[in-house]
């Protein structure tokens, strides 16, 4: 298998949803893993001086339209959450937590939260949230809330993003693979062929 | 025939080149004419707050990359002109002229003046690059310099443009079916799948 390919995202990006539920059999398709780092656009934005896109006139209204074309486009259940955007350090930190013992289970982790905010519509951003979905995967809910407040993953979070915007990372979903990045779920057909083909 | 599709682009815009060199083919094979409405992204991004794409931190960069990429994935030639980006209002002004004369001479002009920008980097901000456009197509080259100049035809370019932004129009290339708006050349999947259902 090749080396894996790099998926950043905010846990609180609905393409980066989107994008969660199709990568996987996208990369495995070409005997690719997919290595998933999620990040905090708000310290990406400091960057490159964006804002959040519900909050830029004209182009807010139309992404929350693109947004439910796009999910029906892809046949995925989809609903812009009551809280949005919200604060998602805390999800991040937990995945970080989670990867370090088990990268398949904070991959279910990831999947469980994501569905959670942009199909169930509940506030991941709260802690007794993330625990809850972290339990039905057999999570202790203790353990994970320490983690979620320890100083060692607040850290680790910051270094993440860090690397994150060091390798020219700058919006969600941002896919990497081998050191051709691609920004946005709009990038998966090429993704597809830059995989088929081994670039084009 | 349905009604037309309308499509908003930026002479500068190399997404809304290549919208220009689909989106007919696209249009035709459902029963659709476009109607192209050139626009100024620079009277648009006051409204929203935008920066030129190749001015943003990382943003500049990626876009560069992206674009060739993309080019290359619709097949498209293409090269990022030695002087870019650049004004638009001579060009435009162009076209709504010939469009009141010949709406079919003013998409061929459209496609002489963003093939001789995209492909054969000439800079076409300037008069006499336009006029030879245009001349290629039988237009004469003094009437097209003077009306380039002409107050009624600013008046009419301005008019346009506020007509854009009242429709949500915020970028480059904006295509409008029926009421439904789609931006980016990343949508034509999009605009067919519309096109081919009457919505999805």
């Amino acid at each position: 298998m090749s080396a894996a390919l790099d998926f950043y995202f905010d846990f609180s990006s609905p393409y980066g949803y989107m994008m969660d539920e199709q990568i996987d059999a996208v990369a495995e398709r070409f005997g690719r893993a997919v290595r998933r780092r999620p990040i905090l656009l708000g310290a990406v934005f400091k960057h490159t001086g964006s804002q959040p896109l519900p909050s830029v006139p004209l182009k807010g209204p139309y992404s929350r339209h693109d947004l439910e074309r796009t999910a029906r486009f892809l046949a995925l259940p989809y609903r812009l959450p009551d809280a949005f955007p919200i604060s998602t350090h805390r999800a991040a930190r937990a995945f970080y937590w989670l990867e370090a013992q088990d990268a398949g289970l904070a991959r279910r982790f990831t999947q469980q939260v994501l569905r959670a905010y942009f199909i169930d519509n509940r506030d991941i951003s709260q802690e007794e949230v993330l625990t809850a979905c972290a339990a039905t995967l057999g999570v202790d809910a203790a353990a994970l809330g320490e983690a979620m407040a320890a100083e060692a993953m607040k850290t680790r979070l910051r270094t993440e993003c860090d690397a994150a915007l060091a390798r020219g990372v700058f919006g969600s979903p941002f896919v990497i693979i081998d050191d051709e990045p691609f920004w946005g779920v709009d990038r998966l057909p090429q993704i597809e062929l830059w995989l088929e083909r081994g670039g084009f």
